[in-house]
């Protein structure tokens, strides 16, 4: 599926953020493939779907592939984010800086508690009924929901609505936005249950279940 | 595999507390597979592997199929659980009510920053040096990673000496843990890098491309 695989680039680009901040000049396949938990032949695999290639004997260079990937993941332009739900989760990733270096702005969140509106911050948290006009106004594609799961639905709708076209869903509950939004959902209770499921299974059984959780 | 299920079984157990909620005595597989985005078939699929069978013209009784379900999961014990890193993530987590509803409690959490340090608190933060002698004491199993990436490994290698056999880990990075270990990783980042690489793609080319993130 090309979802996995542009999960994988992203993969390859923070790798090689990494591998830079540490003095890389090149890197091998094997390289990106230890990092991202792959096989070299699939980083190589990936990499001729875009044309890229390297050199067998010296690998790839470090600034050139950086370059390129990011060039394929549009990273040079700066994309704008806004976030509906001011609690614990939408709070967090405002102040969360991981977004930051990759291009990635949250410019506003919303919500539809009074005591939770402030324009002061460094991030304004406004009232919900002025999404739309945001939205059209910044020309936002791209919305964080962090509400309750019976919010959700019509948080999405109007995120739709207002033009937004790319949902990361923190809400537990299945999203219907139509085929031409992109939703993406990541749903903490079950990643945790799920762990949880396992870790049970396996000291009840006393074997080691076949299984294994690799990073796209 | 084996993985998807699960997650199938937690969403399935969402929706029928939701259902529940709504005032629902009985649901269809239909029912279900909407609330979960699959066929219904496969929500059938999934019951006959755990010998749930519902009755053809009545469906499921809601109760007895989230007692059934709960049961397969292990949700009658209370799992605690402890997070490392005690940052923007890792207290959004703290304060996320989420987990409690699910028996999943977050016990402690552990910081090398002495400011966060607090054992006031509903979750004490205590020193890093501690989680080993704290894992052992309370037999904790699953942790939560919510360090700074190059952090990560560290805390993973401390988390599973000192017991611990599933990891949630929120650092951008792959972390190697022996086939013994569970682990699940949330990228944030990449999950909204990837929505934005999807959005743009489709923009560009104005078509819509064969692309939809199901909740599993």
């Amino acid at each position: 599926m090309f979802e996995r695989t542009i999960n994988r680039i992203c993969g390859y680009k923070n790798a090689l953020y990494r591998f830079k901040k540490l003095g890389f000049v090149r890197v091998f396949s094997d390289n990106l493939s230890d990092a991202v938990g792959v096989t070299p032949s699939q980083v190589r695999k990936d990499f001729s779907m875009f044309a890229i290639s390297g050199n067998k004997r010296g690998g790839y260079k470090v600034d050139e592939l950086l370059e390129k990937i990011c060039f394929i993941l549009g990273k040079d332009d700066v994309c704008n984010v806004v976030v509906v739900g001011a609690g614990n989760i939408g709070l967090a990733l405002m102040k969360y800086g991981g977004f930051e270096k990759e291009n990635m702005t949250i410019k506003a969140a919303f919500d539809i508690d009074p005591a939770k509106f402030s324009e002061k911050e460094n991030i304004p948290v406004l009232p919900l009924s002025e999404l739309a006009v945001y939205v059209k106004k910044e020309d936002i594609k791209v919305g964080i929901i962090a509400v309750p799961d019976i919010a959700a639905q019509h948080v999405a709708d109007l995120m739709v609505a207002a033009g937004v076209r790319g949902i990361l869903n923190f809400a537990p509950i299945l999203l219907r936005c139509g085929g031409e939004t992109v939703v993406k959902n990541v749903n903490l209770e079950l990643e945790l249950e799920n762990i949880i499921y396992f870790v049970n299974a396996r000291e009840k059984k006393g074997t080691v279940l076949e299984h294994e959780t690799k990073q796209p």
